[in-house]
């Protein structure tokens, strides 16, 4: 099948190449083209904008960084929608938000084309070893033409709902995790302070009806200093966002997820935007005179 | 070895059973009779007071309701501290102040007891299969002279550091507990509103990096609208509120948990007291006119 894949950063770089693994030709377009380089030795084809790289696509897959970012590539003048050729899928795998993917998809349907939203979980990790948890939303119709695709990239492709319901579920990934997170660092900070050995105690409560994936994964970089990303704190940011904004306008209030992502705004003043989701640890120690 | 054992309720009186089972002789004296039948029945001897059960015993085992309970239970004037027989260890496993659990422990020394603090999660269901986590503070010493006796009830038995640290460690258990099921209810009210299938979105989301305990059990309940408690609503506050005065005693500041607390509260107020801790669920719900 001819592809056309729009940004290819960190995630979408070994996404697209799964695609090309698996024996689709794929045409390439990326802000910065050097981040497309090892595509295009692979055989990719270069072109020189998103719908120029859509053009001649049976199916369209698009991971950039803020839904802004995805609503140029898809809207703009020169975009996917508009150059797009009839019967093509568009599928936004950037997560963004749940009402523009479904304007998205009313727009593509006005013009004969089919539309998947599909953000992922399992970051980079999980999209250099195929892994990662894809969520979709659209008809079946569209979803079944690039589920195939799809499979390539991932090892839970699932399809929620009509258009939007991929972001939805994704937007419940990260509202669950942002409550998760607090309860992680409130929990080591009262450790800490308290004088127990953040490991063992990790070690006797990550096991039982308080355990999680990240008590037990980020839970132990914090308790050895380790702050490096898994997932930046900037970009989850950006997600707990768009779930703020996408809550308001489903008329519901999440007071959870709102002080979380205030604490995660302090961190950003903190200077600690390029840090993994877990140095959250340091603003509840700092703000507590450590 | 000679045992004497406070409070046999749901928990208490499956515990005593398997000291018993492991041949130690027990005395028990709990508030009502009836609840210790079962292990009079299987060769418990009665005592009138916690002062009487404690008095010939090399080792008093407490599991009572809240810290005023357990406070009543050693210091009262016919309490386990004025009976205890010299070189006796007192292992109080409730659920109480890590402050009080010290106060206890300088109390013991200075009639010459050992005391350590333990109390345990894994819930009715870990007492009964005698695989609960036993969180531990005091002297090597005392610890050691009780391990294998909490060896018959539990799975995880550690000491955690000295007098108070098993307090300090079971509080960070429920701090984390505390923000993990705020990201659940949020995550799964978002959900509902935007209008997944419950189960379908925990399927996806429940075995990555949002994946909690929680999340896949208790989300589970909620998708099934089973709010019958494995652990209650009225148990959990008694927690949370103890862990918010150590905080303060500790001089820090937990927003995540205060916020939850609150939330909590609400749900005693809505008649939801004996409900499990899931029932938050109804109160980010009900706050949002569903």
């Amino acid at each position: 099948m001819k592809i056309a894949w729009i940004g290819t950063g960190i995630m979408g770089a070994p996404m697209c190449g799964h695609l090309m693994a698996g024996g689709h030709s794929a045409t390439v377009f990326t802000r910065t083209r050097s981040k497309a380089q090892a595509l295009l030795e692979a055989g990719a084809t270069w072109a020189d904008s998103p719908g120029a790289a859509a053009a001649d696509a049976d199916a369209v897959f698009t991971i950039v960084g803020y839904p802004a970012d995805v609503e140029q590539v898809y809207f703009a003048a020169d975009g996917i929608l508009a150059r797009a050729k009839s019967g093509a899928v568009l599928v936004d795998m950037t997560t963004s938000s749940p009402d523009l993917a479904e304007r998205i998809a009313v727009a593509a349907e006005e013009r004969g084309l089919g539309s998947v939203d599909a953000p992922v979980s399992g970051g980079d990790v999980g999209a250099r070893e195929a892994r990662l948890a894809i969520m979709c939303g659209g008809s079946e119709a569209a979803f079944n033409r690039v589920k195939p695709l799809l499979d390539l990239m991932g090892k839970t492709v699932e399809l929620m709902g009509p258009a939007g319901a991929g972001q939805h579920t994704k937007m419940a990934n990260q509202i669950l995790i942002a409550g998760t997170m607090i309860g992680v660092v409130e929990s080591l900070v009262y450790s800490e302070k308290a004088g127990l050995d953040l490991n063992h105690v990790i070690d006797v409560i990550g096991s039982g009806a308080a355990g999680s994936w990240s008590i037990n994964n980020l839970g132990r970089r914090i308790a050895q200093g380790d702050f490096d990303p898994g997932f930046m704190v900037r970009h989850f940011v950006k997600d707990m966002g768009i779930a703020l904004r996408e809550a308001k306008r489903l008329g519901i209030a999440l007071p959870g997820l709102a002080l979380v992502e205030q604490f995660y705004e302090a961190a950003i003043a903190q200077g600690l935007a390029d840090r993994g989701t877990h140095a959250l640890f340091h603003v509840i120690r700092s703000m507590n005179g450590a």
